[in-house]
């Protein structure tokens, strides 16, 4: 199994790591992170560089895991990233999206018609792009696996791993990196934070004409 | 604030980068890669590149988080990285490590005495250094602060980010991150996953002199 992680400008440091930690767990799997353009990408904000050490054309028939990020705003068009997605998707054995990554998969057109999620701020950007949006953590829509905002990669991987190879590996894993969360505060959800946060959130967004969640 | 992310050859991936994608959304904070020199520095196995930006003497009285992985058992003996770090622990606010990166602190001398957390595998390593362990998912010290394997560190940053901004702000931060997590098993801490997948994990580990958890 291969599985391409996309890199962008601007892309969310643990959208793209929390699946990678599992997926390059999985027997006989390698992971590649692949980008425009061969070399240091930078998240949100510039602290940290991650190294893409293949163009997107130099990865043969892969999977792919599609990240979010501030910088997906500049993918929304169509171009060679859009025909790149279009061309490993009739390949894939899953096709993947954490976060806003799943923006780009719908601008693509891969998602149409189709049920997926995205960041909680993001969800009713998919309905703009024909995409039934779902308020579920991970959704599955047949090879089309989306997840939630950031954090939630790591769930959405640990059940691909389960689905590709069996629970066996899949619990394997989550043990070796000691996946047993405790988060000390209960404010991971806009339906469990205070109201004041999740207004704070959303004023602050880049999509501020979303609908109250 | 300013934040140090130690980087070694063969870290583990999410060690490092949950912590940054909690800490790097802190506000009026800074958070520096850091190696031993700069440009890349690939995680184990790797597949993955992060970019160190910093030398370990360009960054001023930083904070510090150390990760683990397989390196760590690189940095057992006294040499500059202990310095460093002993050097930078005299000015800190937090001194922390996620997974086996306790170990490497442990080494240097600076947890001698105290209470820490580690890799359930890794557990019994910290006592042999001096370390009284403990198997909580965070441990609190003083200013000492470690975390469990791997994807503890997301825990632990949250847990950071509530005592040095406040909890309003860490409770931003997880809904930003939404960070709701929903693994699809309870197979993430020795006490809960089935007993062949907790035998096998210690019996491929580097630990496999470590008592049974």
């Amino acid at each position: 199994m291969r599985i391409a992680i996309l890199l962008f400008d601007r892309f969310t440091a643990l959208d793209a790591v929390g699946p990678y930690e599992v997926l390059s767990r999985l027997p006989d799997t390698e992971v590649v992170f692949v980008g425009r353009d061969r070399g240091t990408v930078r998240t949100e904000g510039g602290g940290l560089g991650l190294v893409a050490d293949a163009t997107l054309d130099e990865v043969s028939r892969p999977d792919v895991v599609v990240p979010g990020g501030p910088g997906q705003s500049e993918h929304m068009s169509d171009g060679p990233l859009h025909r790149w997605l279009r061309a490993v998707d009739e390949t894939t054995v899953r096709t993947t999206a954490v976060c806003t990554g799943s923006l780009i998969l719908a601008a693509a057109g891969i998602l149409t018609g189709r049920t997926a999620t995205s960041h909680w701020l993001a969800l009713d950007q998919l309905s703009a792009l024909g995409v039934s949006p779902s308020g579920e953590r991970v959704v599955v829509d047949g090879k089309y696996v989306t997840a939630a905002g950031v954090s939630s990669g790591i769930d959405m991987a640990l059940a691909l791993a389960g689905e590709l190879v069996g629970e066996d590996t899949a619990q394997r894993v989550q043990l070796g990196i000691e996946y047993d969360p405790r988060p000390p505060y209960d404010a991971g959800a806009p339906d469990k934070a205070p109201a004041e946060i999740v207004a704070a959130l959303r004023q602050r967004s880049r999509f501020p004409r979303s609908r109250a969640v």
